[in-house]
């Protein structure tokens, strides 16, 4: 197959040009037989994992009555992105993006007692989700392979004592699927409590951006981050004495600290953000920038940059936005706090990230045109009564849990684990009865990996520039046998091989095509099995084979006697 | 579990209360893990057919743009069961249930000359249809997991020699599946061209009756079946005097050979059927009865019974309808051919099954309410101008292929081979280069075996009234191993067995609950495991346990030491 017009991604381009996958609509793939192969060994190393914490495999169904979606009110909270559909005798179907609705009632019917508990159930099973963009392959798709699980215990300490154990069987996934798996705390930033965590694989092309601790190991996705600035660039000083000064320069930062020859640390930036009922500027060292999650978060509104109308309209002057107020009188000025009750610059509210609190002598806009004020120093020049951590943590901040350098990498989130508590067991009444013989809510936990995604996940990872390079353990076969030429001994001890090693258990794709040597080659690069068995006359002669493996450049010449104890040791090591 | 209330058939009776299956709701089911572990055994044994037939396994996914259902109608013609839902981007989407309209153009993407022929895809994938009644359990679901394969062809022959190889496939899953399977011509009956046969398994609770030749092993649903009538049983003889008589009797066949003392294939019964434009009477001996769906066939058009009021407004006397037209003149009648062109009985129109043809001296009403016919010969008293083969087969008819005697069974299709020819191919325009160089369309045809389907077929057939008894090749486990009492000694031996036991990959379910004997073997009888093990102070007292085939009534003492061995041989053997 050709490359896609549309492949969006390393994992589309390769996968489509491999035969791995067919893409039918945005989103949505046919699995070709050799994807299939490596989907299957990647079900296999999940359900070996979950098998040996005590997972037992089910199958829940897609059709879900939608009334135990209303039960949770997720009809509503997630009506975007739910396929629904009419069924016969007017009943409304939601086809499952999500099985806790259906998990939930199932364990009510075999979950009594204390005595029943812990219990963990986990399926490989279809998800649909009515993503409104699909993208980056099978990354993100409208249908996609989920591993999901659901456990259920006593109380919290039962549910933390199992969450530990999923938490490092996912990490034995990863490892099996020779992925470098980065647990990131996915919401509640590093101190609070811990409800949810993400596996973010590093690849060269992902979707997210998580900050890593190099000396540590803490991983944060950058949404949320936490990271101790760097101060050592801004220098102590004393606060000068406030100035006006004619500035005719450009709007930007960086024109700002150019024009009054200081680092990009002494400007003090405001970003403003409209909201659903307002607007407020933040204000941020200028070497800093904000981020718009944690502002939303902290606001607990979805903030957006305002557009230059809206700045204008506010009474603000774009690229000379300051939290300074200046009044003018009589043969000078009056600035900062003394004039916070006069109102002619704008009624903006104005909050703050700490890391103005450590720099002194700010320069900042004079909230007019080619006019910016020097010596700007807080409390003094401006009062601000909010302050909040909004700053973009990015390479080189300091680790929030014990002060290391924080390394920036992208990363593609493959997995998530939950606490649930008792959100959905109260929502279908699902009870115990305790060893006290009182009546409690069962305890839940929840655990997702997308198989599909991580399939292409693995190829993010290992490929080159000729095709993808499988981990063994997922690749669709070990050996991948060609011959060159078209000598009738050759295909014979070809057959011969192919035949020898099915025997012992060795998985061969053989191209036993009559192609060109560069065609031959050139797909075996492509579709990526780790290892090469070539033949043709030259090898034949000295009774070798040529032995490669996709990983490394070159091959070597094997005995063919010595060949099949080679692969062997290989595969199964 | 406790039974359903509404469990409806054997198959979701025990299923649910041996732990196999939940019930979500109408049609669609959970899997639980004994269930799930059967299914996956179904699985295997059907892709080792199918790899065997080389079959390659693919995975289409369940979200299919309508647009491809346009183009083959489908989207009208199989409106009735669709799912739909609107997806972003207000497309609109199926959701699968059958994927000639996904793979067509994808074998489009690979098929280029008659060099890549012929090659057969399948996959083990879930199937939605919106079915308005959903019964029998897990038989017919609106949610449902299927094998389906396509083959693809350079011609006809090529399709016919692969079609014999997958259906010689098909009966070797069944069997695999210690299932009886019947090959029954779906359409066109036995002497037509065959475009599509089902495999009916033989059951005590079927939903479809089929007609085996006790001969030559032809099957034939009954909707079709073609049988010859016995002709034993009616008497030859010479055509008597028509009369008319009085006959104030009941209405129904058996009324009126029991007032005129002849034999049920003496009536010449008619059968009046409604259809959209019109009425037609079916003539067919009294002993026999009319099969609507090869008089629909016939016809071209779907029939109905005609209601009390509609043969009332024919001019009809329900209980005495007759083709013999007769004229009142003066000093008796006139009748049969001699008054076809008078018109004052009935404009119906009148066709016969070829049973009347032997038939001499009928017994049939007076088309007044107390009047009979008899001696009515055709030819000579009313004259029919078309014939079909209109009767309903049954128990004892001769097989129409050797003559031999057909058995009335009921039985559940569990499977279905069709030769679509260039159906699918013309709509998606795939064609292929032949070795002529010369443009043709792909022949091509389709497979299923419904897996959910079979599963509950088996039950269906391999039970008793204590519960389910397994096949070996799908058994959820090899062996299910149960101690009685408390003794640690007895536990103790107990996990010796089940960990010396996995270790060899005998699959063992180790009851291990604090419960009642009653209940541990009232529970091992339900879940229908092959081998029972027991062990108890009584038992290990000789060193002994008590081994006991889940298909047999009595269980005997086997020493412990050769415990193994025996399981072993019995489960590979």
């Amino acid at each position: 197959m050709s490359a896609p017009h549309d492949a969006d991604s390393v994992n589309a381009k390769l996968l489509t040009q491999g035969g791995f996958i067919d893409k039918l609509a945005a989103g949505v793939y046919n699995f070709l037989p050799l994807g299939l192969r490596v989907l299957h060994k990647i079900h296999n190393i999940i359900r070996e994992e979950m098998n040996a914490i005590d997972g037992q495999e089910i199958l829940m169904p897609s059709l879900h009555p939608i009334d135990i979606w209303k039960t949770t009110g997720r009809d509503k909270s997630m009506e975007d992105i739910l396929f629904t559909s009419k069924g016969a005798g007017d009943k409304d179907f939601v086809f499952g993006p999500s099985h806790e609705e259906t998990v939930t009632p199932l364990a009510g019917k075999f979950i009594r007692s204390y005595k029943d508990l812990p219990v963990s159930v986990y399926q490989i099973q279809t998800k649909f989700r009515n993503e409104p963009r699909t993208k980056s392959g099978i990354l993100r798709g409208r249908e996609f392979i989920m591993k999901d699980m659901y456990s259920f215990h006593k109380d919290e300490k039962s549910l933390d004592e199992y969450y530990d154990k999923v938490l490092d069987a996912y990490l034995r996934v990863y490892e099996r699927c020779s992925l470098k798996a980065h647990v990131v705390q996915a919401s509640g930033g590093a101190f609070s409590k811990n409800l949810s965590h993400e596996f973010s694989i590093e690849t060269k092309a992902g979707e997210d951006t998580i900050l890593v601790c190099k000396k540590c190991g803490f991983a944060q996705n950058i949404e949320v981050a936490e990271g101790k600035v760097v101060d050592d660039n801004v220098p102590l000083e004393e606060e000068k004495e406030f100035e006006v000064v004619k500035a005719l320069r450009g709007k930007s930062v960086v024109d700002n600290a150019k024009f009054h020859n200081v680092g990009l640390e002494k400007i003090l930036k405001t970003v403003v953000y409209a909201y659903d009922g307002g607007f407020v500027g933040v204000l941020i060292r200028g070497d800093l920038n904000v981020n718009e999650d944690k502002l939303s978060n902290f606001l607990n509104k979805k903030v957006r940059p305002a557009s230059r109308k809206e700045i204008k309209e506010l009474g603000l002057v774009e690229g000379y936005i300051s939290p300074v107020k200046v009044a003018k009188v009589e043969g000078g000025v009056k600035h900062g706090a003394e004039v916070r009750s006069e109102s002619f610059v704008s009624e903006l509210e104005f909050i703050a990230d700490y890391s103005i609190k450590n720099v002194k002598n700010f320069v900042t806009g004079g909230n007019e045109e080619g006019v910016d004020f020097v010596n700007v120093n807080l409390g003094r020049d401006f009062v601000v009564e909010t302050f909040g951590d909004f700053v973009l943590v990015k390479d080189g901040f300091k680790c929030p849990k014990c002060g290391g350098e924080l390394d920036e990498i992208t990363a593609i989130e493959a997995g998530n684990i939950f606490k649930l508590g008792t959100k959905y067991s109260d929502a279908f009444n699902l009870k115990f009865t305790d060893e006290d013989g009182k009546q409690k809510p069962v305890v839940m936990g929840c655990y997702g990996i997308g198989t599909t995604r991580l399939l292409g996940t693995i190829v993010e990872w290992h490929h080159d520039d000729k095709g993808i390079v499988w981990p063994m353990a997922v690749a669709p076969y070990h050996v991948h046998l060609l011959y060159l030429g078209k000598s009738e001994e050759v295909i014979e001890k070809a057959n011969f091989i192919y035949e020898d090693f099915k025997r012992v258990g060795i998985e061969v794709l053989f191209d036993d095509r009559n192609e060109s040597a560069g065609k031959k080659l050139n797909d075996a690069d492509l579709i990526g099995i780790p290892i090469r068995v070539l033949i043709s006359d030259r090898t034949l002669k000295e009774d070798e084979v040529e032995f490669k493996l996709r990983s490394e450049d070159k091959g070597v010449n094997v005995k063919i006697n010595e060949l099949k104890d080679k692969v062997i040791s290989l595969i199964f090591k």
